[in-house]
């Protein structure tokens, strides 16, 4: 697989929050920033942060408005999308993935603001 | 001026606050989305928010950590530093700019987190 090849794969597995599916396709050592918070080490880590991420929204789509490949690195321009309760939370995030010679991730950062996503999901466990 | 020139040299004319002759490397049609807020069309929009981030900085530096170029996209991971007091303000940013064939920005998105940003200037103010 190309390294975007590998990264469609990886959110594909996580639009149908087949957990260990994504977290297959990253480096053991994989690091993983959400800029706003602490970096995460390791897959045990990112299948906890992708559980919490996941597991209050009964539908996840990450629409992929723009990506760009350079070498091993894959970019794209996202809104991830969470369904609660009826409605869906929307994030725009910025993603950078570096992936090894082996097909496996071994950087996830993205760019976000937390206050969009906190906001939107007290309004909507409010509602629900 | 390729691409990656006109960034480059729109971001030294930022860090050497000379806003006239970064707003002059924008299309005046510019799109300028700070992602967490509303965006921003034209020139003038642009002066003010400039004015706005660079005013209360005594020195600007914006580090770019990674950069990515695609036809005419430029892609790059910033560490946007403001020195505020004695202190340095630091904004983890990633940006795209889109330039067109006249060297002109016509969009620059730019994706962080906003509390990272007002927690900082909150602090910085109140001991200055």
């Amino acid at each position: 697989m190309t390294p975007a090849e590998t990264v469609a794969a990886f959110i594909t597995a996580i639009e149908e929050k087949r957990i260990a599916d994504a977290v297959a396709l990253a480096h053991p050592d994989i690091s993983y920033e959400n800029v706003p918070i602490k970096p995460i080490t390791g897959r045990d880590g990112l299948t906890k942060t992708l559980e919490m991420f996941l597991g209050s929204a009964s539908e996840v789509e990450w629409r992929i408005d723009a990506q760009h490949v350079d070498g091993n690195r894959v970019i794209n321009e996202r809104m991830d999308r969470f369904k609660i309760g009826d409605s869906w939370l929307e994030l725009p995030c910025a993603g950078f993935f570096d992936v090894d010679e082996d097909g496996l991730i071994t950087l996830w950062r993205d760019y976000f603001d937390m206050d969009t996503y906190q906001r939107q999901m007290s309004a909507l466990s409010d509602q629900s």
